[in-house]
């Protein structure tokens, strides 16, 4: 029997489908089998993957109404971008020059600096002039082949800039060819106007939830030393479980406040940063069927002395995605393939492992591990032609953008020339 | 008087022309002027730049036949990159990954690895296939904004193969819109067939002097350890300057062989890598006119502990550029961007020094300092606009191509969309 399809990528030198035994993420060796295929083809029908083979077999098997030639390079499933802050106003060039120089970032703080500047800015921004600003990153993002990213609030701190921020992010997703995961983080750090008056802005930040809940799918909280401990973090979460947020949760990035307890405890979808998490809370970790996200951005760009522990993770059992963390302050980094040089480099993840952990485990880090993430039959066609041989070049040639077509659902949305 | 120009970049938010009160390298604090005009536009007549100024001046001084809009985007001379080795076969991401575990250097250079093996490889390749793969390199340089490149020779190792390599640059520099700088460097390492007969080679390299003086502007050495020291750099270089060679020098990059030394006495126009310069040569180097080229992306790839002294030389009043350094041992990278970014973060250098080291002191670094690296009246029209605002978001939103077109003598030779 022959099939029809709309679209076939032909050709493909390396065909990495990421396909698993597994329905759910990756873990331990399963991070290095990325189902790579030799002179692969992936043929698509209304924006799905309807058959993944080779070559040979494509020939017997189908033929496709228009065909791509991969001209022999490596193709592979889009990134999923699963952190990202990525609709603010402002940057923050001349902080991280004084970084660099050595002035501490609590005077660059004192200053009126630092995270409170871009909640100020924000705050003052236009839904307009956000909303273009924020689709001039995403737009570049696309071109360095993210298919599918999160975005989350927390640069309002306040109830009308945090829907500001949500209503930005439902613009850009009406306006851009990507899957966009939107998520309330009210709890990213205390407004100035509650300085003395920390366990209000819980309250406020708990009061927000039903609000913001239908335009967002995930509540996250900075659960750390100086913004949400412990047990500000605890109640957060039962408010917002309550009123229906699945849970993300940034914990251990400067020091270790219990947020892998909580995670587990209430069942996070994913915990992200762990560069400061203590060992003992890794089987737990592991066990609760979190994704880890680490974020390599953050370390290279605030040059960090302590890296979160990816082999112990990896070896423990945790299935570990990559995240750029897009945001003025930490990691201005757009591009999912300069996350990958930067884990593989600097956190020693194998090339395999580093897509593994930048596409399926990434889709399983917004709870869209069953639409995106790989190339299997029924998922949708989002697909990179990268203008590399060996896929093990991806971490390797650094610097530079390697995609040379994304597709979005089975639609080119990006082509170099 | 009213002119009439051929083009004219318009509406530059930021016009960095580079320009400077010294007709040299620019040293000490003149590396951080570099040339701001705000609301500025660049005209052009037959490729050449013929007219800089404010919107203003330009309103009423003159009108070009056609303009275009920069949109108030950073505007600034295209990057010169004086040291790569673009030219070479196969590639070396298997090694690096070795590396990365642990792996010690002679290990892989004992099972034929390391730079032997890109000899090997580099030696059986065609000169078409060679054409090609490079042309692949260059146009992603072009495509990351730069418009001047120097090539070494030095994966050849006898004759032929170094004449193949240099007859590729010749290619290249027919086929693409760019200017190359080609660089005899048959003092690279020591090949297979020599390895018991060091000084056999050196005699070799001489011999080869005559030969290639017609391909090659320059000559360079690997004086290092285990490569050249420097009674034999000594012979070569003489020999080089005999034959009518420009000398440029790799020096201190594991080691210091007295490179500085010889780079004084033989009058070298750049001296390279300087990563474990003694500090007593710091103002040699800076007398001897030299330009001091630092190449952040080996400390980067190789994670080196030791990074070289950037302030001291800055300091000291040595002129330091930037380049990439392309090559598939040390430095897989492509985009004088990430370079940049990396001069910042690791070297301390600000925003407008590393601008400044990879145009206008680049330039000098390849003998076009009259011709390239800055936007002044009588210079080639070479520029970038650069989808910034603000210059100093250039090295802090990392691992991203911010061109957004390259023009070339004045013509648009890549445009991103």
């Amino acid at each position: 029997m022959s099939a029809s399809f709309d679209l076939a990528i032909v050709r493909c030198g390396e065909l990495l489908t990421l396909g698993g035994r597994s329905v759910g993420p990756r873990r331990r060796s399963e991070m290095s089998e990325i189902g790579l295929i030799r002179d692969g083809v992936v043929a698509i029908s209304r924006g799905k993957i309807v058959w993944v083979g080779t070559q040979k077999e494509y020939r017997r098997r189908g033929r496709a109404r228009r065909e791509i030639d991969a001209e022999g390079r490596v193709v592979m499933p889009g990134f999923v971008d699963p952190h990202t802050h990525a609709v603010f106003a402002g940057s923050r060039e001349g902080e991280w020059a004084e970084k660099l120089r050595g002035v501490p970032y609590l005077e660059i703080l004192q200053r009126g600096g630092g995270i409170l500047s871009t909640v100020e800015a924000t705050r003052a921004a236009s839904l307009k002039s956000l909303t273009e600003r924020a689709e001039t990153f995403l737009h570049k993002m696309l071109s360095c082949g993210t298919t599918t990213l999160e975005i989350k609030s927390g640069y309002g701190l306040d109830l009308s800039t945090e829907i500001k921020i949500l209503k930005v992010i439902e613009r850009l997703a009406d306006r851009l060819p990507l899957d966009l995961v939107p998520t309330f983080m009210g709890a990213h750090a205390i407004p100035k106007e509650y300085s003395d008056r920390f366990e209000a802005y819980v309250y406020q930040v708990i009061e927000m939830l039903s609000t913001v809940r239908s335009r967002a799918r995930f509540c996250d909280i900075f659960c750390e030393e100086g913004a949400f401990g412990y047990d500000q973090s605890r109640r957060i979460l039962e408010a917002a479980k309550r009123a229906g947020f699945e849970i993300k949760l940034h914990a251990g990035e400067f020091s270790d406040q219990g947020g892998v307890r909580l995670a587990a405890e209430f069942g996070a979808v994913s915990v992200d940063h762990l560069d400061h998490i203590q060992s003992e809370e890794i089987p737990l970790l592991a066990q609760s069927g979190a994704v880890g996200v680490l974020l390599p951005g953050v370390s290279h760009f605030l040059m960090a002395k302590q890296l979160p522990p990816a082999r112990a993770l990896i070896e423990a059992g945790v299935p570990v995605a990559l995240a750029t963390d897009f945001n003025p302050g930490s990691s201005p980094c757009l591009s999912m393939q300069e996350i990958i040089h930067l884990a593989v480099r600097d956190f020693k993840l194998s090339a395999a492992e580093a897509i593994s952990a930048a596409t399926i485990n990434a889709a399983h880090a917004v709870g869209m591990g069953d639409q995106v993430g790989s190339l299997e039959v029924g998922k949708q066609a989002d697909i990179l032609i990268l203008d590399l041989e060996h896929y093990e070049e991806l971490p390797y040639f650094f610097g530079v953008n390697h995609a040379a077509k994304v597709f979005k659902k089975g639609k080119m949305v990006y082509q170099d020339r």
